[in-house]
């Protein structure tokens, strides 16, 4: 139920038998959300462990929470790494809060040849927090590993692990959409709008990487990514 | 290739062998895009048709095209209505946008017991305006039909004549993935993160409207809304 209240804290918090929440977060759940002694809480630390914790005690700057018994993860059985071309930094937002909330494991933003781009310390770390609170909001438990301004070449270290990789284009196709049974990691490489270059599409060769198309229409980067990660991530059925 | 321009028309101008381009359509094809005499761009009408046009001339204010060839639809070959519970205005203009991409047939936003919300006449323009913007970007043909502040009531009736719909839960939930083979038109109602009220889902049941839940995620209204249109809209294969 989304009434249920999750708060991400640290590997080292979640392991304790007593955590004090002060701050922002004391803000966010004692005073807009106005959670009180006894109440049922459940704390993730990022990395796929969730327990269920009890409000003990709370005081005027800061409260104090006691983990107790496991609560289920709810991260899809999937591992799915996103390899996007860097949209414009309104479009990534949005990108990050998405897949966070669909349970993507990994998104790193490229810069490619048609789309060169980067964004800057700043705007990294407000993606982190988009992250954050996208993965409390959807009662995850795994925070995605982000990472910008990757270079191309970077993708098969990016993409190391994963049973699969596909790349995508945004540029129509025939294709239909491919076969995702038995396959338990994947990484989709995404492209720009304007689609990759000549010299790109040989490098996907050189890699033995496959190509695939949502189909004829010309998605922007962003949804397609959005998209093809819900369908690794649905197609897999049951949840962990 | 998104280096074609797409460019809604009316369903006259579409039908006619010569119709000229003022205001804000000449400036953006022909300061912006900078399109010159002799160029090929694909006209749609919004109802499902597209043409092939070439541009015969320019002049300083307007522009004149001629119609030729048809041109494919790249529409999905399945129809696709979402019925949404109302998300605040800024979730639903990306909602609009990406379903629009996707080439969904119609979004209707309801208002529901624990989301009574209305967008008023200014935004609903702006969602149209979106939807036009988003269909030229993506080279489909059909602009999706909208409609703000429908009442829960009116659910069998914005769903009437589709094979089959589903209203979706954001709230968790062990089923998997359904069975899309052999359908093809779907009306999705898909709800608050706050999910249904029990009365709400009492009337499902009394319309006899099953549910289907993309899992144990909590996700937003609006990507659940996304999610299970290209879940519909992808599962489907070939395109028009």
């Amino acid at each position: 139920m989304s009434a249920i209240t999750s708060l991400l804290v640290s590997v080292e918090e979640l392991a304790s038998e007593r955590l004090e929440i002060s701050g922002e977060p004391y803000r966010h759940l004692f005073r807009a959300r106005r959670l009180a002694c006894g109440d049922r809480l459940r704390l993730v630390d990022g990395e796929g462990r969730a327990r269920w914790a009890r409000v003990a005690e709370v005081g005027a700057k800061s409260a104090w929470l006691e983990p107790g018994a496991t609560a289920p993860s709810q991260d899809p059985v999937r591992r799915v790494r996103l390899l996007v071309a860097s949209p414009r930094f309104q479009r990534a937002t949005w990108l990050v809060e998405k897949a966070t909330e669909l349970g993507v494991a990994e998104i790193h933003f490229l810069s490619t040849e048609r789309t060169p781009r980067e964004y800057g310390e700043g705007n990294s770390r407000r993606l982190e927090r988009i992250a954050r609170s996208a993965l409390e909001q959807s009662q995850g438990s795994l925070l995605p590993k982000l990472s910008c301004g990757c270079s191309f070449d970077e993708i098969p270290r990016l993409a190391a692990g994963c049973e699969v990789t596909w790349y995508l284009d945004t540029t129509p196709s025939e294709e239909g959409p491919v076969d995702t049974s038995g396959t338990d990691s994947t990484a989709l490489v995404v492209g720009p709008e304007g689609g990759w270059s000549e010299g790109e599409r040989a490098r996907f060769e050189a890699w033995e990487i496959k190509s695939w198309s949502l189909g004829a229409r010309v998605l922007r980067v962003e949804t397609a990514a959005v998209v093809a990660a819900a369908w690794w991530l649905t197609s897999a059925g049951g949840e962990g």
